[in-house]
């Protein structure tokens, strides 16, 4: 299965990745003050970006990365830059930078803090998605980027493409956001049960780990579970049913000769250890949970009394974007996400994608989100 | 939160439990040949008997526990037994057999075997449904039951069910099947990764854990897992939302004055934790593991030509039970079983509760489910 996943750091297979024209670090020049009360020193946002800005500085986009995702856009998300697609590295500077608490370049629970000379670890604090916006605003500033004709994301990515529409409301013209809304109670089960299996391994030494010493077993658990989410049961059943595992395991047979409590795998299990495996090689553990935890805390409406009082402040157009199968944000709760902020009397409409491949589906059939956002 | 859960061995708060007329063991007379090609070697049935079987020999009913249930239905679907409802302790005599594999009396991993003097642990053998019909029905046998009025049962219950109308036609007169079908790609997949959690736990030992010392993070975890497709996701929503824990937890703060990877819970995560916790105390990793497979490999048309060898074997009535939020077994999967037996010749009808409860509605909502059944 060579397919990307969400977040994946790799495109769909045969698929033309693009090069970026610039790749490369920003150092915020003091503290970033985090909403938590907490704050990172000189934090480093990694980022890349392709094309151009023209000479009008009007041309500029940003991209934001699913959870697990890269600041390589062009990489992972390659038919959104097609001939006539959403972007153009002909007219359009895109950026795309990568999440705070990440470990692809950005600061995450793998730098080393001032403070110490030690790897944050488990001391790294919250990062909320404002405090990401915040951060990439200084670093949009630095580039002098004083408009956005775009943001636009999916799942995380969405957050912050809406975050940014809310709290930058001057500089953003349109935002586009793909299959997200606050998490519901089943998604933040999903997240805790996913922390759990991290937490649960005894060689994540509560954070401490080094760093070619992960909790391998349970990140791969964690990405387990989490694939659950991003796919669908149709999905599943369409490539998977009760198949035996490829390899030949017998479902009905034992693993070893003796018989017993473990048996051969279906061909489901065998795909999911798979995917296990190849994220651990990927992604750091402490990364995963700093972001986990970005993503659980999102919720634009904490603390205001109407929704107006924050959505109102928005002055872009916005698109939302549901997916039928996605059961992690169900199209429902997007849709009427997306009514709650045209209720504020924001220019906001709904499209939806209709998929079997569930949450992934912005990731995984590209050409078809293409199309709908035409 | 008191209520049931799958195969729960406690019936629903403030309903009166039946306590039944007699509850012991019986002793297979030989060793019992599995489908497998092992053997257990007079293996033990724990089971529960309430009422009395009459002169005429016509009034027994045989009720199949969930997945973590035990022989005494009367604890855990007390209501069942309600004045005018499905059961009657005046008129009927309802036998409850525990599982092989299970913890609950019946023969299961934690069984010594005659073999070693040694308790069977990872080399416990898979026991497939039919292989319980086998032990169930001699253990009729013994009892002088030539009949069953009624064989009734959900989820992995429902399985057996549904195996003793095909397996012992002549026996059964009608067959109540609820919240069940073969597992799709998606059951598969949420079973394989309980069995992850449990043999990443290094207390498992690769299954030769001592009773005291089973692999309890592990064993938490997959309940937790469970729990997720036991249950559903507006019935999560109506209940914990965005909740933070009721305990007073910050999900914005942190676990630890010094901020850091780990924070404060949701509701539904404390919720979750709790029934881990609640269930490590009243189950065995390694009968988990057991049954888990025994609910995996189940699949009647395995190996036939036709549906109609299969089927065309039953003569009982059968009714199907499906549950509208069921994402474990969808009422649609169910629907489309009892349509492919019905197809076969049998006599065979679907009902459908409306219940936000998801799988567990059968356990949750009990009177709804007895007015559905009359």
């Amino acid at each position: 299965m060579t397919e990307p996943e969400s977040g994946a750091a790799t495109a769909p297979a045969g698929t033309p990745q693009l090069t970026p024209t610039y790749e490369g670090d920003f150092v915020l020049p003091g503290p970033l003050d985090l909403e938590c009360g907490h704050s990172l020193l000189n934090p480093t946002l990694h980022y890349a970006v392709y094309g151009r800005l023209n000479a009008a500085r009007d041309n500029a986009v940003l991209v934001c990365h699913a959870l697990t995702g890269s600041a390589l856009v062009g990489s992972w998300w390659p038919e959104i830059f097609a001939p006539g697609a959403v972007l153009s590295i002909e007219h359009d500077f895109v950026i795309c930078i990568n999440m705070l608490g990440s470990c692809y370049g950005s600061t995450g629970p793998g730098s080393v803090t001032p403070a110490t000379g030690q790897a944050y670890g488990p001391d790294f604090p919250l990062i909320s998605i404002r405090d990401n916006v915040r951060a990439q605003s200084l670093l949009l500033d630095s580039l002098g980027i004083r408009r956005l004709r775009l943001v636009l994301g999916g799942s995380i990515g969405g957050m912050q493409a809406l975050d940014w529409a809310i709290h930058d409301p001057a500089r953003v013209e349109r935002s586009v956001v793909i299959a997200v809304a606050p998490l519901t109670a089943m998604g933040l089960a999903l997240n805790h049960l996913q922390r759990q299996a991290i937490q649960n391994d005894p060689e994540w030494l509560g954070g401490r780990y080094l760093p070619h010493l992960q909790p391998r077993r349970g990140l791969a658990l964690a990405r387990q579970i989490g694939m659950l989410s991003y796919k669908s049961a149709p999905l599943f059943e369409e490539r998977f049913a009760r198949n035996p595992n490829r390899n030949g395991e017998d479902p009905w047979g034992s693993a070893n000769e003796q018989g017993g409590l473990i048996g051969g795998r279906f061909d489901i299990a065998g795909y999911l250890d798979h995917q296990g495996m190849r994220f651990i090689d990927r992604f750091d553990a402490n990364s995963y949970l700093a972001i986990l935890r970005t993503m659980d805390t999102w919720d634009p409406l904490r603390g205001a009394q109407r929704p107006d009082d924050v959505f109102g402040r928005i002055r872009s157009r916005l698109s939302f974007v549901g997916i039928s199968s996605d059961w992690l944000f169900t199209a429902d709760s997007v849709r009427k996400f997306a009514e709650t902020i045209r209720a504020a009397g924001v220019q906001s409409d709904y499209r939806e994608m209709v998929s079997d491949h569930g949450h992934d589906a912005f990731l995984a059939e590209q050409a078809e989100l293409v199309q709908l956002l035409q």
